[in-house]
């Protein structure tokens, strides 16, 4: 567990598995671990969730955008979810023992590689964007694969590297670099919506809340509850006990508990770790000394 | 991460460093991991602690107990903490994905094999105890390496395996199971040691407490702070949350607040996220969504 490195590759794929497959098996010849695959046939869309040593990931990434391009052609392609090529989007997250800035640096060196290589048009985005306005991924995707084979050649959508046309049957990719993503959700001993949004407008950013704190108001219908619905995207700066916390206290001018939260996927462990420091009021915990922390250091 | 057991066998050494320092090799060409060695000079005596899969930590004791029959002479052995042999007391402790019985299984084997092959006599203890009076170690190592050459023909006192007599050099060995201990110290906001000693007492099984709790007040001169001292030795029945929140409402009763807390040494994963989960509320967690757990397993 010495540094660690998450990446979390989308493909514009989510009905044949056995693309999938080879795609994920593309990698995986590479030497890191697979640890997660979702599949939307609605989206024809395909998350995959891998991590290793940085090398190796890197190694894997390109791997994988080499099988994409070889078995996806976007001139057949449908689906609801915005895409621009077969490997859509390739984040690098840090995880452990490494520093944002190494993540850019792989995001660049595998950029380079992918659009001089494989001669498809690279876009870098949030942490590893060249320009203020390819930060967010949604602006650098607008118009997707049909809008930007005609915009390509325009000056503010050159791509950072390779080609400036769009590869024949793989598109583009946008290539990055960003801060593990938490998804954290607290449930509330109440049916009234008003009170999920209030809570949740209290929380996020955008309306004055938490700096790294995206948040909706979510309905349970089943359980005849509502949600707060939150993504952490930096949990060291903004941590999940922050979160709750904060919920909680909103939640209290109303007379409305919490009930029971639920964090969605997987979670970096120093997350936890933060989080349960400060219930503890700890004063000098360190990782190592967690058994099976120090057992695969 | 599959099945992890942890061994932490004690041996009356503590000076020679290349004794100790054999014993460890010896315990690791059976493919366990070490993860930590204290040396006590004073007490002349080393504490190891290492860990693997169930067959692996079985085999390393042995090696261990072997190496320690080979280098230790009981006959020149002195120092301050008491013990019955070369490798004194040898427990096993689950971790995860094994349960109390097979390290019971495995301090059984163990210890047959010891008194058969290497001559040496072996009592169990604790988990593994044949009878009651046989649970504390205390109880086992009455009278000591001495006292026990001449009282061990005593049917009392006759080993659960091996020779009805010392061996000559090793003297005899302390085997068992027992579970992980968590060394938990809350720092309160206050000199007066009558206080830490009123929530020690609150706070331990025997004058009324939480039943696997263990409490002490202790002085923290040079901060001019108390500390309740606990032993935590069924984290799962007597979480370490429940401990802390106790601990902070018997101080509440003399305005005295928690100032900080601190775990001594390694603790495994379970303790810390059965404990977050609790100040979480969660409803649904699960350890493989922790990303290294998922990564190691």
């Amino acid at each position: 567990m010495s540094k660690l490195v998450e990446c979390v590759p989308n493909f514009s794929e989510g009905r044949r598995f056995e693309v999938v497959a080879a795609i994920e098996a593309a990698g995986e010849k590479c030497g890191v671990k697979m640890l997660d695959r979702t599949m939307d046939a609605d989206h024809n869309r395909s998350v995959i969730t891998f991590a290793g040593e940085p090398e190796a990931v890197l190694e894997a990434a390109y791997a994988m955008i080499l099988e994409a391009r070889e078995r996806i052609n976007m001139e057949g392609h449908h689906g609801a979810h915005p895409r621009l090529g077969a490997a859509d989007v390739v984040p690098f997250i840090p995880v452990s023992g490494v520093e944002m800035a190494e993540c850019v640096e792989l995001a660049r060196r595998l950029g380079e590689r992918v659009g001089r290589e494989l001669a498809i048009p690279v876009y870098l985005y949030e942490e590893a964007a060249t320009r203020p306005e390819r930060r967010n991924l949604a602006d650098v995707r607008r118009g997707e694969y049909e809008g930007l084979k005609e915009e390509i050649t325009r000056p503010e959508r050159r791509p950072d590297f390779g080609p400036v046309r769009m590869h024949p049957t793989a598109g583009a990719v946008v290539i990055g670099a960003r801060k593990p993503l938490i998804a954290f959700n607290v449930n509330l001993g109440t049916d009234d919506m008003t009170v999920a949004k209030a809570i949740a407008r209290a929380l996020r950013a955008k309306d004055g809340g938490l700096t790294f704190v995206k948040a909706l108001g979510v309905e349970l219908k089943e359980r005849g509850q509502v949600q707060v619905s939150m993504n952490l995207v930096d949990y060291r700066r903004t941590p999940v006990y922050r979160a709750l916390e904060l919920v909680r206290l909103e939640a209290a001018r109303y007379g409305v508990p919490v009930v029971g939260t639920e964090i969605v996927g997987l979670v970096p462990l120093d997350a936890l770790l933060g989080s349960l420091e400060y219930y503890l009021q700890s004063e000098s915990f360190r990782r190592e000394q967690v058994l099976e922390v120090k057992l695969h250091a």
